[in-house]
């Protein structure tokens, strides 16, 4: 039997660990399909679990699912000026159907502000119909030139949150509610600190008046965008007639959001989390929070009906207490091979039990996070393992904390600035000038991630490229990014 | 204010009465996307709750979801012939994309046998890869020309099963499983009886050898196929070099399986179910279970705050006991408009109650299906409720599976099917003849829908139609359908 190469380190690679570990772990695989790939089960699991929390917290803030179609209009896009310039470069055109050619050409959809805009029009009459507070979970296309998995994709499953308002106060709110539960569900479900904070003007989505991000670090210290949400204004409704009556009989322009949150978040979870030995999944969006592998000889069946009995008697108790568990019992594979592959793929606990071990009434259990290893009384395995996978959450959580604050600096020259984003994340004052962001962009790579909610302030500052006083209230977070 | 035109009744113009309801109780709408329909909150939300349930069949019987990109390479579908005779004419093509004009134009999938047919070629080596159970929940677009909501649309939602196995008995065995699990959902779930059955060669799936079908009947006596269950024996392995090694360690070609369930479904529900109100929906999948309704006058705010907060007191009895609730209080709308509205979306119970009520200590409770009201104690009311749900989707089935009795015959002459095809299900013997199966299709506009697993048997009998000896064990159903 030839020996797998081992994965790359991430200090020395971690672009070539990142593209390895995708595959090795299962999480896709390509086609020849150009740019998108096949989201195997283990990947989609986890797809699985973050929709459905991500969902539950979209319900508590009132929001509802429905569906639009895929294919959209060609001439939608050229309703709204910056949406069709930024959008129309990446359209996959549907031509031909049914075996002719179509008299107007669709798109299949890679957002769908345009579609939501036809219908609202035709939702909305009177102040009475508002606010429309609607989200779908689909898939979209666009036509990437480099690809790579999660992160760039030609498809891609994401959800995509309208929601239409009587006043710009009330969808600038919608906006912030978003992004703050984007935020809330990347820390207590991913265990990912993030930095919230509004982008520049030439970072905004195309056809919004103000985008607000969350941004990751990933442990070559680079910065990922894990969710987005878009203030429209009038944009979109002048562009689409949403007009109502308003409490006075006035007609008036209704304002507009979108939000959107993609499998992007996984490629995030992966390179903020992983390690040497691959993955490390947060507990609970973790397609199995503990694997379990009951060891026997394949001729030993006394050895193997007890150990496997044990097992599955564990196993059930850990279901009972909601615990999402995987049982190996595959045979034909060593022992040494099923461990290698369930650390690969990150799964949080591993139990192990040979015919020893249950002589003594014990397991071994292996912390993926630390990779310490005890022993714990059979009977008492299951019951604590509610409380280790909270304590493994944290545990990840404050790890990836303590590796941003390790690596956030604050640059007080452009010197400084240049040097510092190889590392990380860079604090420095902007004079918010568009011509000063794209020379820095050149100059060093990075870019204006962010002015930040919560930064240091700017007050007496200067910009470090410009000189000029600061553009805005805060500093900014620059990063080379993903 | 103009009065909204009356429903029409069923029997008077069955196709004019769905083709309002969907719109009426907001299933649906339309876009201009040509042929597709923008599904409604509550529309989706019947989808959602059926994704649900059905998923947590397919995960006991041991499958696991994934997500397969939604292009497929033109070239694909030329490798099964019948596949690409069946499908070609309905497919929807991207010809351009990123600007450019595509080398090889792609496919939006119409169902995906054929990507998975090239993963499953890489996937499966050696009889330990055996079986794959893989499912993934998508869209899929056919262009048909006469498109009706769920019925028959460009773009709809559905699950496609496929999975691969050793041996042509494993197949067949997870063919059949599959329909008995889309068999026990249509009942457990959707209240709704079914004939389980075999498709004649013309009915079959494109490219498969054996094709199961679930047969429902709808309220005006035509048939509806509400999931169909494909054995392809080795024809896609064939296509796609799906090989393993067995267990001497001699190259075979996989024996696959391909299953469908749609939104398709949901059209089933509204036939079967709905009555001249509008819809009676089914409560286990009901978007909502319970309507409560507070009933106050507008200046009276003693009576408001007395009403709501009684009932919101239910409302939260309700939903601790996992009864999924709306309690409808908007301002502005009559409580005889918002019966209405809820009576023609079919909620299984709406429980009202005003300031007379509150001061007698009772609600009055309406039933959908029946029509009753009753009056109940405020304390007793929430924790009744399970049960009534239950007695409910009891009585629903109860009345469509006395319904399909009452409309299901047995022609003995061809005169008699002619006649009885009119008025619902016939029992005949066939043949098994495809030119005798396209005649009496000409003549009497029914279709074989199944060769029923438990329905009459065929001993004995002569074709109904050439008078020749039976092609099969039992006799199979004629029917009208969707």
């Amino acid at each position: 039997m030839s020996k797998t190469p081992a994965l790359p380190r991430q200090h020395d690679d971690f672009s070539g660990w990142y593209t390895d570990i995708v595959y090795r772990a299962e999480l896709v695989d390509q086609s020849r399909v150009r740019g998108s790939f096949v989201r195997r089960p283990y990947g989609y699991a986890l797809w699985e679990n973050i929709q459905r929390d991500l969902d539950a917290m979209f319900k508590e803030t009132g929001h509802e699912n429905l569906y639009f179609p895929m294919l959209i209009p060609m001439s939608y896009f050229e309703r709204e000026a910056e949406h069709v310039e930024g959008f129309a470069p990446e359209l996959a055109v549907v031509t031909h159907a049914g075996g002719k050619e179509l008299e107007e050409p669709y798109a299949i959809r890679p957002t769908s502000e345009t579609l939501f805009g036809e219908l609202y029009s035709k939702w909305v009459n009177s102040y009475r119909d508002l606010p429309l507070l609607y989200n779908q979970w689909c898939s979209v296309l666009r036509w990437e030139l480099r690809t790579r998995p999660f992160l760039r994709t030609t498809e891609f499953l994401w959800q995509e949150g309208h929601t239409a308002h009587a006043t710009p106060d009330e969808a600038m709110a919608e906006t912030r509610q978003m992004i703050q539960v984007y935020a809330r569900f990347a820390r207590d479900f991913g265990a990912l600190p993030v930095v919230v904070g509004e982008k520049t003007e030439g970072e905004r989505f195309a056809g919004a008046q103000v985008t607000l991000t969350i941004e990751a670090m990933m442990r070559d210290g680079k910065a990922l965008q894990a969710g987005t949400s878009h203030f429209m204004g009038e944009n979109f409704a002048r562009a689409f007639d949403i007009t109502f009556n308003d409490e006075n009989n006035q007609q008036a322009y209704a304002n507009t959001t979108s939000w959107g949150f993609s499998t992007r978040f996984i490629g995030a979870l992966i390179m903020a989390h992983g390690d040497d030995k691959g993955l490390v999944m947060p507990p609970r969006i973790a397609p199995h929070q503990v694997v379990l592998l009951p060891i026997f000889r394949a001729d030993d069946e006394a050895a193997k009906r007890g150990v496997t009995g044990a097992m599955q008697g564990v196993a059930d108790e850990l279901r009972r207490l909601g615990v999402r568990v995987k049982v190996d019992d595959r045979e034909g594979l060593s022992a040494g091979r099923k461990f290698n592959e369930w650390e690969q793929k990150g799964v949080p606990f591993r139990i192990e039990l040979g015919p020893r071990d249950l002589e003594a009434g014990v397991v071994t259990l292996a912390d993926r996070l630390t990779g310490d290893k005890e022993q714990v009384r059979i009977a008492e395995v299951a019951g604590g393992m509610p409380q280790r996978l909270t304590a493994f959450h944290d545990a990840l959580f404050r790890r990836a904390e303590e590796f941003m604050a390790a690596h956030t600096f604050h640059a007080e020259t452009f010197d400084e600035l240049k040097e510092m984003v190889e590392h990380g994340f860079v604090y420095a004052t902007h004079c918010g000038e568009p011509e000063s962001e794209r020379q820095i962009q050149e100059l060093t790579k990075a870019t204006v991630r962010c002015i930040t909610f919560e930064g240091p302030s700017a007050e007496g500052t200067a910009c470090v490229h410009t000189g000029k006083p600061s553009g805005y209230a805060r500093k900014v977070l620059f990063a080379k990014a993903y």
